[in-house]
């Protein structure tokens, strides 16, 4: 499941101004920027990565007619923010952000955890953050195929819409207020996790109207990613589904 | 952090006859076996890989006087279980043993939740099971220096040994009899977590005295291992540790 290749100028701009997913675009050395400048001007706008390189890169990557322009999309499907946001309309829904997430075996521990607890999506962002690669889709042993993804320019505004819709946003940080075994969740539920290596960033965090701390007694400072996001997605879950001793 | 070389019969028969954690034995194909029948008599009781190899492969290894022999030695260090148990010795104490755990990532993530939760050790057995590799210590993000692995020939003999010393061991598996939830851990508490592929295997399962269960309300069928192995964690923490809340 390695990236789709479109290969061809009329193809490329036909994918470019549709809801395809295009992760690249490369463009041939030699080509003249002129005949392709609505190309440019289209992935220019998506903020989608253009790169320039040899015939030969681009030969090696398709049996068709390139015409020196090819685009690498995302084999694997996004769903739009709205289209997750209608699907969950009126009912209690739980959602996961990853604000800059990197590893993707991360990413792909996170959507068995969401599968498992029946959380309704992750939102990712579509710049700084692991997308959907082959790596997490092996690593989510077949939840990728269960558990939708959004990808979305900006994550605050997308806290910003959640809210609208009713939701409460948690945050997870080491300094969080809250011990996170104290979270009410009989409430339509984000949990924000941050990067690996920085956490949340400061504005996001900022937007929480909880910010939850997973206690820790020894050395290290910080858990793995997909571990916090496991905890806490089990602790929205226990609240909404309490075990029999509980 | 890769392996230590220990070149040159007397040195390797030293180091063989030590308590150093020797991972292989490398053997230069033209070496007279009769002259090391030694080393390789410890080697076998040991149970230690013997690799025959061409000589330039050993030459490559090291630059001392290898006289056709090196061992490669793991550069972190186990506890003897033993002197664990003594450690551990009339406080209330927690251990995780991983049955035949694979992947380095899942280990690293192990000891970082050990080392936030106060678990006392991890056991690891010495064959088909990750050890402490390169990749084990960078994912710990340092926790490999605070939690002490040991490692043994036979789990289902350590879980005896564990239970002579009081402990309740409890395994992890998708058919297990109890929430995870219900577990009472005001005890000393021996944690078993599977392999990624495979799980507890069966005669380490018959040896629990519980068999706990994560609930899973979606399609996939297990968690990542490293995820399982916090829930767990953490649920004996919160036993032992409750929140305000609780």
């Amino acid at each position: 499941m390695s990236d789709s290749v479109i290969a061809g100028r009329h193809a490329v701009k036909e994918a470019l101004s549709s809801d395809a997913d295009i992760n690249k675009l490369l463009i041939q050395d030699s080509v003249n920027k002129g005949q392709i400048r609505e190309i440019l001007d289209i992935a220019k706008n998506r903020k989608i990565v253009v790169q320039t390189v040899p015939k030969n890169k681009i030969d090696g990557m398709t049996d068709e007619r390139h015409q020196g322009v090819v685009a690498l999309a995302s084999p694997h499907e996004y769903m739009p923010l709205e289209k997750l946001l209608e699907n969950i309309e009126g009912k209690q829904a739980n959602v996961v952000i990853l604000d800059g997430l990197e590893d993707p075996h991360n990413l792909g521990s996170i959507l068995r955890t969401c599968d498992a607890t029946g959380f309704d999506g992750v939102i990712i962002p579509n710049r700084r953050s692991v997308q959907l690669t082959d790596t997490v889709a092996r690593t989510s042993t077949g939840a990728i195929e269960h558990v939708p993804v959004a990808r979305v320019t900006n994550i605050n505004q997308t806290i910003d819409r959640l809210k609208e819709k009713g939701f409460w946003v948690a945050g997870s940080d080491g300094k969080g207020a809250m011990d996170y075994r104290d979270l009410a969740a009989d409430v339509n539920t984000a949990l924000i996790i941050g990067s690996e290596g920085k956490g949340i960033s400061k504005k996001t965090l900022e937007k929480c109207d909880f910010i939850l701390q997973i206690p820790m007694v020894g050395h290290i400072t910080s858990l793995n990613a997909s571990v916090s996001a496991a905890l806490l997605m089990y602790e929205v879950f226990r609240k909404q589904n309490p075990a029999g001793s509980e």
